[in-house]
């Protein structure tokens, strides 16, 4: 069943539509401490369906989607007397449509849930795909479900008052999905900018729109991951990469922007192996450059990234690692085995497009 | 996807195929203190993929179907360095089966798992559609999800071991599935016999096997419990309060007595109300008479049976209970409304057909 995706504004009266067509269960809202407190006295006043449901709230931040945090809500569930008729909706960012869609996708074995998510990046990563965990044992994610909501609803409303490093860290994902999709889209994210004052969220919104529609698409061909969903791993095995070492080295940079540079270098490699336009690549090494900066890079750090793009298995053999990268806007090819010197090649050219 | 049915008393050689068929992942053996000790040492000399699989044992016993031994699970899959590709072969009753299938379920948000389910009940109930958790909070069963195994492998050779109970508990099971098919496979059913001397483990793999494409067939059309699955509550509405009231009362029945009994009642409801053949009631009734011995009953016990019955308030309204029944075999009813002076009715006859 896919899941509804609902663009709007009016999230309140959205909500009550919801419900109304889902044969008015019992609601459950879930929220976290920063959501429960700016976004749902709002809610409450537009949603009649929201004032009269019950409520839990988990702790705010990722290092809060833990087991301790799950069974608090699976407990709470259970005092509200919760049955596979009741509607969770879930209010916040990744942690809390993460861990409630993982709560809701076990509890008496699966109840129905919405999410609503209130940050841009939940809104376009998280809360689509059906994605569903938790931290576990310190890794992140290691224990989790692919389970659809019946219906996301995405709003721009809650984007205006986040900070600068959020909008760009959803940003980066907008910029991969638009790669993955066509010219005009690609041109469309390019046009627009992520950064204050000039960022207006309202405008966002179609923007967001074609983002979203996109990483739908490819994930409800491929829900379990076994295929094409490894197209939406473009940029992220060199990303994954800077922020691991940056970590290491205890100067961590956000998610988003490693994914912004790690794509840039995917792009590179794109096309010096599978001749992706120039143009394109100097465009969006441009634009990624004038929001998310440079991340500075030296020779000597080569090895230790190449050790840690070979730590997932899978993706590696012991002279290359796997990449999805793309011949063309919109044709991404996955599982490209590219030797390392290929990779400290494009590692190079990056730093020569950054001025470094 | 369908799971894999596999009925052969050659256990290891069927796990060694289904192995290769899934392309020689790595593998995990689930199993629990009791099956750790006599069965595996036999699997072992039997199976490649056994003998070289990683093991981890959890504590037997549907007390320890805990969130703790989950827990445990997925922490030694995690130092297993367990990945997408694993198979994990649950080699258990209800316990291992349900809390390995969820523990697979969840683990990285999904690996295979196949089911060596070894006392009957698992084989004819718990393996089969995909119902796996564990019990939460003090409810049975309240966090676990819908996932089938990719293949159970049904055998007999470990049921000669068994006591005559757990027999008797899954043969009840065994009883209802019958009543859902077919005239002839009741009249296989009631010819068998469950009880020891006479008992024979090897002549009851094809009576099983009919028992368990029942289930299978009714649960694939309906995983997720949404209509037609309810047909497997036959016997379950009066044989809970059964269980719950013996229980109460510190004189507590197993399961699957309380199970036959209910189905005896039911029995004579659908007989009441939707013209279920008097025959065909009385020799079931003589079946479960015979074998499962008769639970005693008095007037002064029917209100509080009444009000254990209205427990699942879903079921209930304040003036009617509903049932699962039978217009004749093969012919299930669900969501059947019945008065509580017919129920009263119902255990007055049944009363009398086991001679009290």
């Amino acid at each position: 069943m896919e899941q509804q995706l609902i663009f709007t504004n009016m999230v309140g009266g959205a909500i009550d539509t919801l419900v109304e067509s889902l044969g008015n269960p019992d609601c459950i809202v879930l929220t976290d401490t920063n959501t429960d407190q700016f976004v749902l006295p709002i809610l409450v006043n537009d949603s009649k369906s929201v004032a009269q449901a019950r409520r839990i709230v988990v702790k705010s931040g990722d290092t809060n989607k833990t087991l301790d945090e799950l069974t608090a809500v699976w407990k709470r569930l259970a005092e509200h007397e919760a049955t596979r008729r009741t509607l969770i909706i879930n209010v916040g960012g990744g942690v809390v449509t993460d861990l409630g869609g993982f709560a809701a996708a076990t509890f008496k074995r699966g109840l129905r849930c919405i999410n609503v998510p209130t940050t841009l990046l939940a809104a376009v990563d998280a809360s689509i795909g059906g994605k569903t965990g938790i931290n576990f044992n310190g890794v992140k994610n290691l224990v989790g479900s692919f389970t659809e909501p019946v219906a996301t609803i995405i709003s721009t409303v809650y984007f205006n008052t986040l900070p600068q490093q959020e909008i760009l860290s959803g940003y980066a994902e907008m910029l991969k999905h638009a790669l993955l999709e066509d010219e005009k889209t690609l041109g469309d994210v390019l046009k627009f900018s992520p950064v204050y004052p000039s960022f207006n969220s309202e405008a966002l919104l179609p923007v967001i729109r074609e983002s979203i529609i996109t990483k739908q698409r490819i994930c409800e061909t491929d829900l379990k991951e076994a295929g094409i969903r490894k197209a939406l791993n473009l940029g992220h095995t060199i990303g994954h990469a800077f922020e691991a070492l940056a970590m290491k080295r205890q100067s961590p940079i956000p998610h988003g922007y490693a994914v912004a540079w790690g794509t840039v270098c995917a792009l590179v490699l794109s096309n010096m192996l599978l001749g992706f336009p120039s143009e394109t690549l100097h465009s969006f090494s441009d634009f990624v450059r004038t929001n998310f900066g440079v991340h500075a890079l030296s020779c000597s750090d080569y090895p230790e990234l190449l050790g840690l793009m070979r730590q997932d298995k899978k993706n590696a053999t012991p002279d290359t690692i796997s990449f999805t990268l793309l011949e063309s806007v919109g044709h991404p090819r996955i599982d490209c085995a590219v030797t390392d010197d290929k990779i400290k090649a494009a590692l190079d050219i990056y730093r020569d497009l950054s001025g470094q």
